[in-house]
């Protein structure tokens, strides 16, 4: 057999292994009764402990060995380059160290969660800084990348991104957004929002969040729908990428505006070209580039002033009482409603990019600066403060509202944001070629913008690096202004500004 | 680490694959999308063909041949027992052998299929004849038993049963059942069963299937139910027991019967000793044992008249059309219908049985006889004719309608009618120490019936053979009596013979 066929092969067992947890975290997580979660844990342990096996094996050492020698196509060449990141990434680390660190995870994790309930940053502190020494150490061992060991972890998630990127562009957000959610909250403009916390049937939501599924070209024979408390997307194969969602009888927008979001992480997936089915290439790109599937999706669709003069006679259908007398446009305008808040998740579309600058100031801070972990809740409050307005009561609805940092998860925050960033420059392009975006919006035919995203991101699966795509999809590097440009556009609008 | 302590690490880490294994299979069949299931298959591959390596090892022959020259304690000694079962019958055949026979089996079941779909039993009959080749040379691998190989074939799925029981025993049933059925067949007391073919709505049925569920003691925080096409039972661990069933809007028993059926085999798995947990002890001892618990379930609870007379207002309820004007006296003559008919899984509770001695005579005469596979359909036809009084019009309805010898499942049958016969002795063995059965039944108290059933048979998962349990839960070996009893007493009341 070519040592091309057994690279191949052996990358496909794990890959089939990845599958199988896949499955079992799927099950774990829309339904697994209770009473066996324990000793599914034991599973997945098995499991996970035979893929880290097969990742950091001599037998993979040697095959990676060989196969750099070789002339690659340009397929294998690609999945050499992943393979071996994730394989070095794994073999620097000292297994003892990195078996420590594990155990400290998963204590980190359950701590975290105790210390969020108590509103009681102390309890934490302890865990988290040993977390981030870990981390650092870990920067080390992998290398610091131009000077800065922030670079090196935000690599983990977003090849190739920068601090240098993201200071410039998260400044450029940062000009336009901060004046305009005051002059929001100045205006004397305030929708009324109490028509979206009436009562809709649950399965109603279902229904409706089925029809708009079918309508964004989800493909239900390559996926389906479940219920689960915390929604994902996740991509067991190319032919069976699953979404999930959640419904609040008293917010349905949790369901609604959450299916499509993880439509928009489906539709990528479902079409990745079949030739990279049953290799790693067949995923989502980078954090921030899958990122921009949902987000393109839920907002600039999911938003669109015309998918929902469209779509709204769906909402009156399955929840007659609350929508029956109401006008789209007030309905337009209550999905629309800008206000700070404290919590990441919550947040609306304009202050959104807001919770996330605020993180990667303080995750730089902490790897290329001074920042030391017991001062977290004051810098995180006092940024709160200068950039939202609002100061949060307690650490709770502060610094430890999420569980990034209690998985060592620093340099992830920021894909949210680029996310966000790259789906305005894609929506940017798109108008060039799809001038009569919101016509397709208003008759439901949603087809041509599905194609062009897969022609211009989905296709290429991993195959190609962020930046790639974005210079080749939209004929420029980042560029924050098509974000700051609709904000400003949509919201001067909105409220009159 | 002390021997007992790596083989119990052992064997839990090849339960802790088939656990995954059995996590891909129920989702398989309960609704995962059909675009990834070629991909899924090779996962199945990868992680079965691991399973396969660690249940063949050097490492589990070395284990094996120290544990077992050392003392070991009740519960070792039985997983001793168990394991080195299934590690003499897969090294005693040459692994070239099987593997040819693993492939000649899948081939083999995509023929019968075809074949069945096409009434054409030549088509299937060259694979038949190697799939018994195969067996007949396994055999040899494994030893005869007593003289016979289909003993040794029966070994595989009930312990120590014996072709020389099986005789007495259907012998026994056959000279009570064949005259009940020619008197019921010449009887002018035919129910009207047209009620039982109205349109009950799905909703209704599942909403009907989880309130006995309940009812009969199904813990839901150990399982769950889920929709089907062949429903099944599946054990994954001892806190998740799945059952699931099919919804027929045009003959709703296949639900609730069904339903009823694989509450019973999970009624067992759920309430096996917990110490067994995540040993392949954790189990039911062998198919005959697990089918008594169904069949308990489904004849001697899901047909009694005191169970409906608490419980038809369910159905009432979820289907007024149909039986909001039927007496209940109406509706238990209906449900107890008994005609002859030629496919098994169709069979009434009283013919039934004759299916299955079909099946086992003609199994025990190609192992034991000189039948040939050539000749399987005149003489299956035959039979049909002399046992049931109808001869099928071709080998689809016929020789055809069971895929079990395509997998080369010989020696299984006879489980479904042992099954049967331990259930009617549990219940006679029950109703000394529960005289107010039927009371309990017109309650819906079912609770003291299934502790009943777990203090004799569930708690002991495997660790007991089913003789032993049938000798200490009943106080005498098998006895074909009680089934007979039961169904003439039964049947010569209902239809007035």
């Amino acid at each position: 057999m070519s040592v091309k066929q057994q690279f191949i092969n052996y990358v496909k067992k794990i890959q089939n292994y990845q599958e199988a947890l896949s499955v079992i975290y799927w099950d774990m997580r829309t339904g697994a009764p209770k009473k066996g979660l324990a000793q599914r844990a034991e599973v997945v342990g098995t499991l996970s402990a035979e893929v880290f096996a097969l990742e950091t094996s001599e037998e993979l050492g040697r095959l990676l060995e060989e196969i750099s020698k070789e002339e690659m196509d340009f397929v294998t060449k690609r999945l050499y380059e992943e393979v071996k990141k994730s394989y070095d990434e794994s073999k620097k680390i000292p297994a003892d160290e990195y078996k420590e660190y594990v155990i400290l995870q998963s204590k980190a994790e359950a701590v975290w969660e105790e210390a969020k309930e108590k509103a009681d940053f102390q309890l934490f502190l302890p865990y988290l800084k040993q977390i981030i020494e870990y981390q650092k150490k870990f920067v080390q061992y992998w290398g610091i990348k131009n000077g800065s060991a922030y670079n090196t972890l935000l690599d983990k998630y977003e090849p190739e991104m920068t601090t240098d990127i993201l200071d410039r562009v998260f400044g450029q957000l940062r000009e336009t957004i901060v004046p305009l959610v005051k002059a929001i909250n100045e205006s004397p403009n305030k929708p009324d929002t109490s028509i979206l916390f009436k009562h809709f049937p649950k399965e109603g939501q279902r229904a409706a969040s089925l029809e708009i599924l079918e309508q964004l070209g989800y493909d239900f024979e390559a996926g389906r729908l479940d219920e689960t408390v915390h929604p994902f997307m996740i991509g067991l194969n190319s032919g069976d990428i699953r979404v999930t969602t959640k419904y609040d009888e008293n917010d349905f927008r949790s369901a609604i505006f959450g299916t499509i979001h993880e439509c928009g992480h489906a539709l990528y997936e479902q079409n990745i070209d079949p030739k990279l089915n049953g290799l790693p290439l067949s995923t989502g790109t980078s954090m921030g580039i899958h990122e921009s599937q949902s987000l393109f999706y839920e907002n600039f669709i999911g938003r669109n002033e015309e998918f929902w003069k469209h779509n709204f006679k769906l909402l009156q259908k399955y929840s007659p009482q609350q929508f029956g007398d109401v006008a789209v446009e007030d309905f337009l305008q209550a999905i629309n409603y800008v206000e700070p808040s404290f919590i990441r998740i919550e947040a609306d579309e304009l202050t959104y990019p807001l919770h996330i600058m605020i993180r990667y100031e303080i995750e730089r801070e902490l790897f290329d600066g001074d920042l030391q972990a017991e001062d977290l809740p004051k810098v995180w409050n006092d940024k709160y403060e200068a950039y939202l307005g609002i100061r949060p009561k307690n650490d709770a609805e502060g610094v430890l509202q999420d569980m990034h940092w209690s998985g060592g998860s620093f340099g992830y925050f920021p894909s949210y944001a680029l996310g966000y960033m790259y789906a305005a420059q894609w929506k940017a392009a798109m108008d060039k070629d799809i001038p009569n975006f919101d016509e397709l919006c208003a008759e439901g035919n949603l087809q041509p913008i599905r194609e062009w995203l897969t022609e211009r991101v989905h296709q290429y699966g991993a195959l190609k690096k962020p930046f790639e795509l974005l210079q080749e999809g939209t004929g420029e590097g980042l560029n924050a202004a098509y974000l700051a440009n609709y904000l400003k556009e949509k919201y001067t609008k909105l409220y009159q500004l």
